[in-house]
């Protein structure tokens, strides 16, 4: 049984990764999964905050959210609604964690680096699209960081971080759903992974359905190949030179 | 005392409305004002809220927001603060009272139409461009409506809505302010006009300055110049066929 | 066409200002435009907030509330709806700005005034009233402070500030609209003005309607007269001496 | 050991009782305990609480509030707060409690009736003045609907109510403690009582010290004495014709 | 009439107390007043809160709250609602209240020690259970201080706090009401005492009734009673050694 | 190495599973794994949320939260905070989700079963210890339903639900971590399983460390093993009859 956009059950959705998106973040990479669009933003912010004073360590952190006009049907705002909810809160921690796997706070100094990643449009995969968008974005405000002279040691970043869905859909294991397929998935697994083909983080679920040992062995086996296919394409990006001009953020006290 | 951005007193920055950004809403416009982004974008729901229902009448209304990560430094999220501020509650009535002096409500049906107006980059005047956008948003939102057979009257718009910023900077009034100037204005105003040259919405404030009602006059002539220019690129825009695919999106009742 | 209460178009209703209403607050003010009643208290505390701290400069804000029992329709409480309203912020960002534009903060010291605007009975004009009021009150603080040897310089007052509305009913230009005719105005503005003629604030919106340049200019006539008499009257109310004993507000470090 | 304001210790300060003081709500009354001022307004709604539609029954609630300008040092608002706080938790439901005591809910059909207790100047005793002024807007509140026809029965008030505060200051057993007493006290005691001379709530503290059953009972005595004296109070004023014309509130369907 | 627990109506139900319940906090006891069971856990801080800082006090304050599960009629968390409610802050406020009366602050120094009161199930009289619960809680946790050296005098507990609740059911003044006689009472009143027989609250309302002097004084007359028979438990309970290990609390700098 | 408490690498702390520990809830348990103890309990509405109606489908939901004395340092309410945290929401839909995975909804008939999940003490692996416990809570509510007649269909849970933590501690792949283990853990990882051995649900995270896909494939058999382990208690705890009296909780309507 065919996927609906024709790609057959082991290959990646367009992606691509325009660094230099918005003007003021030290990083700003919009990232495209198919029709899913992230904006991931990292801004820099000297010092960190008070439980972490005289650590000598930085601190990485990401908040996600969506706009409402991102989904087939408007969403309310969550400020809004006075309360960030919980799927939100869960993703936000899910990506702030799965990038303070590459990087030695040591290293980064007191600084701190906001992660914004904001869903311009949605279409599944959100989430892993914003950790890989993401890294990048961190991979920028580093580099920034670092020509600033700011940085307690010369390179923090200790592997590339990627991400990618997979899931079980029609009784089949595919990669990189979009939200016709997520929307029906029987089981569905995100993994977050690095360019050493090692594992960060690994959850997947079974909805409305349980699966077996050997179908969770067939869905990592494409995960960790879509990661490294990603890293690729991340590696190709961050090897050419800062679109325009190099962003001069004010860098405020925490 | 020339401007910084080397413009005359009364010229408008670059302004370029991009329709069709998003393709869930019915309307969606990528407005900027010089390097002020705003994604306006209008969202149909079947029905009106509860206190009008039953009324025949439709209802528009606003919500204006801004990414943290669009400002120079790093703003918090209002989802996380838990509240909505006073300066986004202020604009976010200002959209909706100006877009809703343009529609007949009556001629709209009891159809909803929510512009989200998000700031994706901020420097100065994102409340004005937010309602020029808006409007093209809003146009092709009510086209979407007739194409869909759902307008209780065929052309509930009565004219077209553009707003400009004017205000007093180094003792020289000038139209269109970045953020630059804006930060050190004596006088900052804001104008609302239709096509018909009529005003909609006027909104001057002494920033620890009070000025004279001659000042507010000149003021006032070149925000109503500033306005009829932009209409003419609303006309031109929207003079185009819609470009891509038209957009499809679920009507759920409210 | 009469106004319902007699009035002439161009006049005002009878206003009425009354110091020393309260006996904890350094200025105390109970201000009546017609039946619309507010209470404008101001209070003093020694020090300023804390982003301001170490400036040498003083501190005005205001807060504006509506009792639940002031409108013919009784309205619910902001604290126990758990946040203040989008109009309530506005208003209450207008008084303090409008405060603001007649006093030398660097000349206050580092003090705070808090000017609370409290209606207690709502009949139109309550933003204007609070003003007009809330200027009485500041006043009689600051001479307060001047008394306890409190200011930084001895006249921080650079003019006096009134409010007044005015409007498009009946297709008539009209001065100070009780609730009745705003109800149902087609235009509704607010002019906050000096003693000096000068203009700190204008907000002119069209309900439901759009006005031309010169319906606009003929509200600044009515509005800036109107303004002028009520200086008229505040200069008298505060030439006279103050009230029963001078407050002995407690002043606690903030 | 005198009382600062000389009064004898079993003595109530000048009790003053205003009615109408407020044109829109059925009851308005502006009650003073001394230097305590509370305006207690009686509030009617035509029909009763979601969770107590088609019983037959009315319903009576309070609500109990502060202006910031009130005490002698500004307090916060709790709206910007965004919480009510326990204490005004408290003292709301006293209040309510109090009043529901008096009145057969049957007999006032399915109308609701919100008596709002804000204190214009407090200097000790608010809840008590809150209690006797609310059962006087009450009283008026429960002739308009009289009047108007819409009570079940014709005569729900089965008694009145009154409130006074007790205590031990400086050793000895007080009556009706204003702000400097109450301060101070070692015991805090606030006792509603009717007309009949029967109690519905007692509540006594002791405040960093206990006390001993013959000085509750004392204090039982002195409180039941001042609650038979404002009595009197309530009868002599609710005996008087309505001042002014009569309040024409809009009931509004909950 | 006789009682449906067949109880007389001056007999208390068992009553017990567990010490040591949980391991982390310095004192915790399950207490049982027949079917309701109450968590009384006292932690703990080095320090007090920050307007007390510098003072040589320190402090003790308590919160109480209801498992959703520990009623007949699950009820919502507050967590979820996003607020205290005013049953749930009175309640925390009266116990805080309560075990204050007995400590010597100063006695204590600078540590802050937490009651939390958490009704595990709820059958009548919550929070007399917890006020006799939190006692011995209070007791274990300052003899745990003394322990570790920590206290700025040796005995800081100047007596021994209980409570009981009183009431009228069926016209009959009867002690210790199980949730099926308290939702029926005429009256309901809670005291707190000491062991010397002296009084710290007393808390009594007419719940649609009023009540005379006379059955004030016979309810005070059982519930005295009741707390002597309950301090002679806590007396019995505390006199046995601590079961198991002592606690080792982590004392977190406030 | 060895582990603290003496434990081989795959072995499991003491589990106990206490049904009926709480009178009013269909299903109430005590799950204790080692030190860790959680009460979980399932209570029963008639109806299911709006959103569900007339669906026909039953819903089965969780809430997870932590006394504030459950930890060595006492943590701060959630409710006092006014908003439940990330950590709390992610758990909550976790065992949700999980319990939801052996449920037929429809065979539920329109009824709500809420898991409350209150953790009473914690030293590490609470979630497993709530989503083990709550099953077995599940497991009476269900029966007690369908001894009430209510069930659409006799037999709704198609499997049995267990969960453990597994991790990488001190380079070593261990089972059931309490808290000494958890805190270091250079991986952490949560299993979710069946009595059939399928899988509900993974989440492995490396904490400041990645992991290798054969440290996965350890950590999973672990896991199963001991959930299998879990299992044979769950079935024998089960088989015995119900402890007392059948709970009669109060069917209300939604």
């Amino acid at each position: 049984m065919a996927r609906s956009d024709g790609r057959n059950d082991d290959q990646l959705r367009d992606i691509k990764l325009t660094r230099g998106f918005q003007i003021w973040p030290a990083g700003s990479v919009l990232v495209e999964f198919g029709k899913t669009r992230v904006l991931c933003a990292a801004s820099v912010t000297e010092g960190v905050p008070r439980w972490r004073k005289g650590s000598g360590l930085g601190w990485v952190t990401a908040e996600y959210a969506m706009l409402p006009s991102a989904t087939n049907t408007r969403g309310d705002r969550e400020s809004v609604k006075g309360r960030v909810g919980g799927r939100t809160h869960e993703i936000s921690r899910l990506i702030g964690r799965s990038l303070r796997a590459c990087i030695d706070l040591a290293a980064l100094g007191e600084n701190t680096i906001v992660i914004d990643c904001d869903v311009i449009q949605a279409d599944g995969g959100t989430r892993t699209a914003a950790i890989t968008g993401g890294y990048v974005a961190l991979a920028d405000a580093v580099t920034w960081l670092g020509a600033a002279g700011r940085l307690a040691d010369p390179q923090p970043l200790s592997c590339a971080v990627q991400a990618i869905s997979v899931g079980v859909v029609d009784g089949r294991v595919r990669l990189d759903l979009p939200y016709e397929e997520d929307a029906r998935a029987e089981v569905d697994m995100n993994v977050v992974a690095t360019d050493a083909g090692t594992i960060i983080e690994v959850q997947g679920t079974g909805e409305g359905a349980t699966f077996t040992r050997s179908t969770l062995d067939r869905m990592l086996d494409l995960a960790l190949a879509g990661c490294a296919e990603i890293n690729a394409l991340q590696t190709a990006v961050l090897a050419e030179p800062y679109p325009g001009e190099l962003p001069t953020p004010k860098a405020v006290k925490s």
